[in-house]
Parts: structure tokens; C-alpha cells; sequence
């Protein structure tokens, strides 16, 4: 079989905001507050991870929650609905990620927490690109999705702390090859901590929490 | 339970390649090409809803490939070892879509074909507000990224001609519920034509593979 052709077509956005990203994550640093960027793909359980996380949490830690989104309210509503944490709706205007200028401005509206989770809009190719000022990146990968996407999008597996590999119960009816997948990420990350989960039962959530908890104390602590 | 707090942050990516577009469809008519763009997010059946689609059609069509990705080459790979489609793989270093330019320069490495689909990049927001300069814009919803999505990427489902409703094998493990997807979807484009599929089985496949043998003739008999 011939060689499949490769052309590579030129990128003709780029937006460079990292400086103000860091400055952002300075200011949570003498704030004390931890700030998480949890991102994934459409409808790969980002809101019901974090409900799930924030029951574990919330008797220990102050959370505040920004949901980012296209359009709608449903998940700051949830948040609302089923938990403690303060939770508010970014809308970001057609926009497929946040910047850091946007996550500043969401925050403004948030008090003063222990720990604020950001849930970017799905997408894992923006979202990766553009540093919001948060200090730990989470993302989750359904096994609905398939196990080649780390080698489809491998900036959003190289950027994060924790890769959260969701929907396990259902991991029989697809072809989702949990060693391969764990392979591919290790390939392009090494040091992610990779942990399987079900948002919906809530297997898995315990070891997450316990990840965050700690995140948190060391947080502090350097301040 | 008070209301949630909503913040519009500001767009501050634009980029009008609507005139590009428009001339590239122009330069596809005179050739007699109908060109497909094929969208959905991350992992929800693409390139296997076009290999079964491929098959359909390609005793009766000339069909070329497209395949965008931010990296790797396994779709076009999978495409040409498994059908008779000319395929060639787009790499959009790093961008999370494609634009009319970009388009334009993978179809110079095709040959002249009735049919060209172009997979985008698996991406629910930003393929949806740039123009390909295809003439027509098909969308898949994996079952598994739940039914609210055409609440929460609006735009993607309201410029769609055919919204495929894919991985309907799985759909009882899943809190899908069909009648409200459609619902929901009718509400932002009533136009749209919603076909449910199994693109592992092809279930479904034969209808869609109609209504494009239906366009291409359309295509070529405007001309």
C-alpha cells in the first residue's frame, strides 16, 4: 500500500496569554486558592465528575465552580442543585476555550475558596492551548470516546496532572483497550496520574478527592 | 434556589473566511465536486460512519478523503486500507479546525472526484463557525455524549443538513433519551434530516449513503 500523504496546513490563530496566566495563578497563590481546569470532549462526564468530587470535598474545603459554556445554564445549575459550592456560568460567546483574561473575570464574581474548579467548554484541542492561570489541569477521557485519542490529541494528554479515564462500567460494549490507552498517555506523559472512574456510581472519585485534598494542603503550604 | 449567575465573556477570536469559502463551492460546482464536511466531537464514530458510507457508495461514485486531524495519520490509514477513496491526511498543527484555505490546499493534492468528504477536526465548536467551503455540513451525535448537546453547542446543530445519531446499539446503557435529542434539535434547525445509526453494524448507513448519492446528482445537475 502507498504511503498515506501528510500536508501540513498553517496555523493562522495563535494567541499568546501566558504571561497573564501566570500572573493570574501568582494572585491565587497569595489568595490561597487552589484553581483546577477540568477539561474533556462533549459529554465525557465533566459535571457529574465534579459533582460526585465536590460531595467528597465539600465538608472539608470552601469550592467555588465556574461552568464554561457555549450557551446554556444546565450545569451551573446542577452544580447549584446537587451541591454546597458557589456556582456560576461563564457564557463564552461562541468562544471554544478560556483564556486567562476570561477565567480572571469569572473569578471576580466567585468569593474567596479554598478551591475553585473551572470546567472548560468541551473541546480537547483549544482548551489545551490556552493557559487560564489555573495551576493543576484535570482531564477525563471516555471510554466511549476510544483509546487512540492520546495520539490524536496529544497536547491536552502532555498538558495534565490527572487524566481520568470515565465510564468504566460501561468498558465492555466499546473496543477500548485500557492497557493501550494507558500506553499511548504514558508515551506522551509520563508523570500524569492516571485513575479509572464511573461519575455515575462514583468508583474512583475517592482517589481523586484524595489527590485534590492534598493539592490543596501543599498549596497553602507554599504560600 | 437562586438564579445562577451568568457572565458573557468576550470573543476576542474572529476570523471571516465566508468569502473564501463561497468562492472555493463556486470552483466545486464548475468541477462538479460536492464536498462534505463531516463533524462531530472527539471519538463519536467519524471515520468508521465513512468507511460504511464509502462502501455504499463507491461502486457507484468517485470519492476522495480528506482527513484533518491535529496529528497522527491513522484515519487516512484506516480509510485507504478499507475502501476505495482516494485519502490523504490533513495535519493542522495545532488548530482545532479547519478554514477554506486549508481546505482548498488538501483538495489540490486530490484528484477530480463526484464526492469529497472532509473529516474535520473532532471539535463541537469551532468547525461550526468556519466555513469549509462545503456545500453541505453533516454532523455526528454518539449517543454516549448524552442528549442535552444541542442545547450546549447550538451553533453546530443549527448549521447541519443531516445530523447522524450514531452508536444506537449502545444506546440502553446510556440516559439518552431519542424523542428529546430530536426535541431539542428541531427547536434550532427544523430542516435538518435525523438519521439514527450503528456505524459498527451500518444500520442506518444505507439511508444516509441515499441522501448523498441524492446530492451529488443535485450537485451535478445544477451545475
Amino acid at each position: 500500500m502507498d504511503e498515506v500523504k501528510i500536508i501540513d496546513v498553517k496555523r493562522t490563530i495563535l494567541e499568546d496569554n501566558d504571561l497573564d496566566a501566570l500572573n493570574l495563578s501568582k494572585e491565587l497563590k497569595n489568595k490561597g486558592t487552589l484553581l483546577i481546569n477540568l477539561m474533556s470532549s462533549p459529554g465525557s462526564g465533566k459535571t457529574t465528575t465534579l459533582i460526585k468530587t465536590i460531595k467528597c470535598l465539600e465538608d472539608k474545603l470552601s469550592i467555588g465552580v465556574m461552568e464554561a459554556d457555549i450557551d446554556s445554564d444546565v450545569d451551573a445549575k446542577k452544580i447549584k442543585e446537587e451541591t454546597k459550592a458557589e456556582a456560576i456560568q461563564l457564557h463564552t460567546g461562541g468562544m471554544c476555550h478560556l483564556d486567562a483574561s476570561m477565567t480572571r473575570e469569572g473569578l471576580s464574581y466567585l468569593d474567596k475558596h479554598d478551591l475553585v474548579f473551572l470546567e472548560n467548554v468541551g473541546n480537547l484541542v483549544c482548551p489545551a492551548e490556552f493557559a487560564t492561570g489555573a495551576s493543576k489541569c484535570v482531564m477525563i477521557l471516555a471510554v466511549t470516546e476510544g483509546d487512540d485519542k492520546p495520539l490524536k490529541y496529544p497536547l491536552m494528554f502532555s498538558i495534565c496532572d490527572v487524566i481520568l479515564i470515565n465510564k468504566i462500567d460501561v468498558i465492555e460494549y466499546f473496543d477500548f483497550d485500557m492497557a493501550k490507552v494507558i500506553e499511548n498517555i504514558k508515551k506522551i506523559n509520563n508523570n500524569a496520574k492516571i485513575i479509572p472512574i464511573c461519575a455515575k456510581s462514583g468508583e474512583g472519585i475517592l482517589e481523586f478527592s484524595n489527590w485534590i485534598n492534598d493539592e490543596v494542603r501543599k498549596w497553602k503550604e507554599e504560600k
